[in-house]
């Protein structure tokens, strides 16, 4: 597979009206890059009626490092496979696809640019009301129809199969599982929470803990996971509520999205603590952000347990009392997930806005440390927090 | 794939000659068909000189049924890749390969016909001293080098891939995990013990326990399998261990095998109950199985713990608290599979001559509901037994 990046607008143009008729032919078609991942080159394609796509293209390295750190093309082939698994049973959660060439490497896609990008939307403390709603579904929807519950086993190994990740897997084993629990050259740490980090590294039942985690992020194929389900992966309006960036799926531990996902509702409740307002202004986005993660869990735990009592193919495993067990234990997963998310973006390689944004070093060490301190006891309490108002409780009193 | 059955020995012997210089080519051969599994076609074929190898061809079917069950012949590809894995490892324990023919479903391999089949030595009380630390040591180097821990997490991916088995092991999902658990037609019970197995199909707690256990056959792929590791595909001599038939080997739970293995210890215990001999020679070979499956699992725990500690490639996951935990977690999986193995082989489809040489029903039916009994307390009280010796004591308790 060769590799041509698009090096000008006509390119572009002469691509999509090769392959697609999205446009009409006599459309006066404007090019912008608005390429903001790391991995890779995304372009708006609009005409003068304000119709628009998106072009998505991946080249075989890292788009902001360069060919120096080449990375898999297969990654377009997984995204492209998990939009249109997701489009099957989620159709409103993800863009429309409109064309996909493996051969160019190239999605083109529905424009989203009517919704604004969810962390940004917490950052200025935008209250979603349907989006708890919208997102457990999805993630409940998701997992049960990609797991060995709502398809035959033989299917669910097929897509194991057809999932597979290996290289985007591994770079998440390194910076999520390792990097952060030790003084790697990768970490990107305040030097106000030095002493902090160092603690942390001589933590040995945290670090088995998350040894626990990971092994079953290694080995556990249940269900077809986004990968990177962070809020800056989710795109929403008032009213709804778009899901993109799916080139980190594959078939994994459940807990791992809902975790990463919660992780990122606390990051910004973390930052929350000292980013510009008043102190009830922040107070009262905080209790917003503690009740829209209880309410996803809610809407993410009754959604699957509805379909695992309707719609189960496997009469093993429709035993009430094992349901409830999986539950449980999948919201343990999501806990410890959760607190591995937290712990790498506050002092692994890569950090969010949650908490860059906030401009003084000293009051950003204290929001990043009451994110390791969360951290720590999602990952090493997950299995004494028993539902997600105790979870509220309990970082509430910290 | 077109199948072509040797239908004499004549077609055997130029198959031979044409694909492997194992013979002088003026041999005078001899072939005998020595089937003895469910699936295969299995032929000796020797010379005057005593020389020999075993031919053992896959048809696309099940052998004892015929074309009306048909059953991929991927098996054999599957087999052939667990013995060269196996050979790299651990070259002692398997059967020479001399030629492996996917377009005819062929493998012509080393004839093991000096050891004696494993099940029918326990049955007659032989000891064999060496046993438990052979198979413990194979055991533990296989699972360790085709696990994430022995190889690179990529390289694991690619063996998952690679080892995908879904027919088969759809085949061990019913027969397993469900046909015992409920009155199922397969199913195969001695009337004396009809009570006993509608007790544990209404057993929700049991029921419970099962699909946990399923739920991590079906999903997890830590390490390659043998997959169907029970004492009939084990051949041994008083210095020599030799491991055979691996079409049902996947990527999966490592406890699974163990826990096979130890449940056929286990189900000759029950047998020995009350099988022909004195008391004397009975209790006497009873205590000999209970110290082997203790010195079984000694042998594998530290053969594992030693590579865990000097050869593990993933620094996060060489935590010494972390790797305490998962021999713990190892060991309550192999109970809880060796418990779900004793059911099925009690009153599930595929019964075991351990039991099945016991003439009288009655007598019989003692020895059934002692391994039912064990396997119960296996299953549900797995994670109260906390090593070996106290699961001896509770055994002899019983």
């Amino acid at each position: 597979m060769s590799f041509t990046k698009f090096s000008n607008s006509q390119q572009l143009i002469d691509y999509i009206s090769k392959n697609s008729s999205f446009f009409s032919t006599d459309a006066d078609l404007v090019t912008e890059e608005i390429s903001d991942g790391n991995l890779n080159y995304v372009y708006r394609v609009k005409d003068n009626q304000g119709q628009s796509l998106i072009v998505k293209q991946t080249p075989p390295y890292i788009r902001v490092i360069g060919e120096g750190w080449p990375l898999t093309q297969d990654r377009l082939r997984i995204e492209h496979n998990s939009l249109k698994l997701t489009t099957e049973r989620c159709p409103e959660i993800v863009p429309e696809i409109y064309h996909y060439d493996s051969d160019s490497s190239v999605i083109l896609m529905q424009d989203i640019g009517d919704h604004h990008n969810l962390r940004e939307l917490l950052i200025n403390r935008t209250k979603l009301p349907l989006l708890a709603d919208q997102l457990g579904s999805f993630l409940a929807t998701m997992k049960f129809y990609t797991s060995g519950m709502g398809i035959e086993s033989t299917d669910h190994k097929a897509l194991v199969k057809n999932s597979q990740n290996p290289e985007l897997c591994k770079i998440h084993e390194e910076v999520f599982f390792w990097d952060p629990f030790c003084d790697h050259e990768r970490n990107d740490i305040n030097p106000l929470l030095r002493e902090t980090a160092e603690k942390l590294w001589a933590d040995n039942e945290l670090k088995r803990e998350v040894a626990i985690l990971k092994r079953r992020y290694m080995s556990d194929t249940e269900a077809l996971l986004h990968g990177d389900l962070h809020t800056g992966s989710v795109f929403a309006t008032s009213d709804s509520c778009k899901v993109i960036d799916m080139e980190f799926a594959f078939c994994g531990p459940a807990g791992f999205d809902t975790g990463v996902l919660l992780a990122n509702f606390l990051l910004n409740y973390c930052g929350q603590a000292n980013l510009p307002g008043s102190e009830e202004q922040r107070a009262d986005y905080q209790a917003w952000l503690l009740n829209t993660v209880a309410a996803l869990w809610q809407s993410f735990s009754q959604k699957l347990s509805q379909l695992m009592q309707s719609h189960n193919l496997d009469p093993s495993l429709s035993n009430a009392s094992y349901q409830q067990w999986y539950l449980q234990q999948l919201w343990q997963d999501t806990l410890g997930y959760a607190g591995v998310e937290m712990t790498r973006r506050t002092i692994g390689i890569a950090h969010v806005a949650d908490l860059m944004n906030i401009e003084d070093p000293a009051h950003r060490a204290e929001s990043e440390k009451l994110s390791l301190k969360i951290a720590q006891m999602l990952i090493v309490n997950r299995r004494e927090i028993n539902d997600s108002l105790q979870l509220a409780e309990q970082i509430r009193a910290l």
